[in-house]
C-alpha cells in the first residue's frame, strides 16, 4: 500500500471546472473532496448525510433558509442531513469537503449540475 | 438546530496542551478533532479506523516503519486502519483529523499519552 500526502494547493491546480467535486483521499467510509465554486449553486439537501465545507482560498456563502453563514480561509461548516443549502460564491473560492461516499453534489434534487462518477485526481 | 462555522484559528487559542484532541465538529459517524502536537507521540496503530492529519501551522513528521512523511501548511495524509505510525513535531504544530468516534488516540497501545472523553471546544 502506497501511503502519500496530499498538498491542496498542488491538487487545486490541477482542475479549473466549477461544481465538480474531485475526489483526493479515501478515509472509512467518506471521501475527502476538493472543488472549485463560482456563483450560485441549487438548493438541495441530502436525506442521509452531514456535509463538511472548509474554505482554503476565497469566500463561501452558504445560504440557509433562515439565515446566510460565511466562510473565509480556515473556516468550515457543517451541513447536516437533512437542511437545505445553497452555496454561492460571488469570487472563485476552494472548498474541501468531506462527506460519505454516498453523497450526491446535488442532493435530493438532481439537475444538471449532478455530477456522478467523480475523478480522483 | 444552530449551525454554526468553525473558525480554526479561534479555535486552537482556547488551549495549549499537546497531544490532546478536542472535538469541533460531529460529521456522521465522524468527529473532527483539533490538536497540538510538539515532541514524540508513540508508535501505535488502529485496527479498524483510517485517520486524517491536516496541517493547518507548522510542520509535522509521521513516521511509518519504511518512511517519513513530512507534512507543511496544507497538506494532509491519510493513514490506513492498521499501519503503524507515530507523529512527531520538533516545533508546535496545529493539526486538523478526521476520524470515527471510535478512534482513540494511542490506537491499540494505551498508555500515558491516551486521552478519553474528549472535550468539546
Amino acid at each position: 500500500m502506497s501511503i502519500n500526502k496530499v498538498c491542496l494547493k498542488e491538487k487545486f491546480e490541477k482542475f479549473n471546472d466549477y461544481w465538480s467535486p474531485k475526489i483526493v483521499g479515501d478515509l472509512n467510509n467518506s471521501h475527502i473532496k476538493l472543488a472549485k465554486f463560482k456563483g450560485d449553486f441549487v438548493w438541495h439537501k441530502h436525506d442521509n448525510e452531514d456535509e463538511l465545507f472548509l474554505v482554503t482560498k476565497g469566500h463561501l456563502t452558504i445560504k440557509l433558509r433562515d439565515k446566510d453563514i460565511e466562510l473565509g480561509e480556515g473556516e468550515f461548516v457543517i451541513i447536516p442531513k437533512g437542511v437545505e443549502h445553497l452555496p454561492t460564491a460571488k469570487e472563485e473560492v476552494h472548498v474541501m469537503l468531506v462527506e460519505l461516499k454516498s453523497t450526491l453534489n446535488t442532493g435530493d434534487v438532481g439537475g444538471d449540475m449532478t455530477v456522478e462518477d467523480l475523478d480522483w485526481i
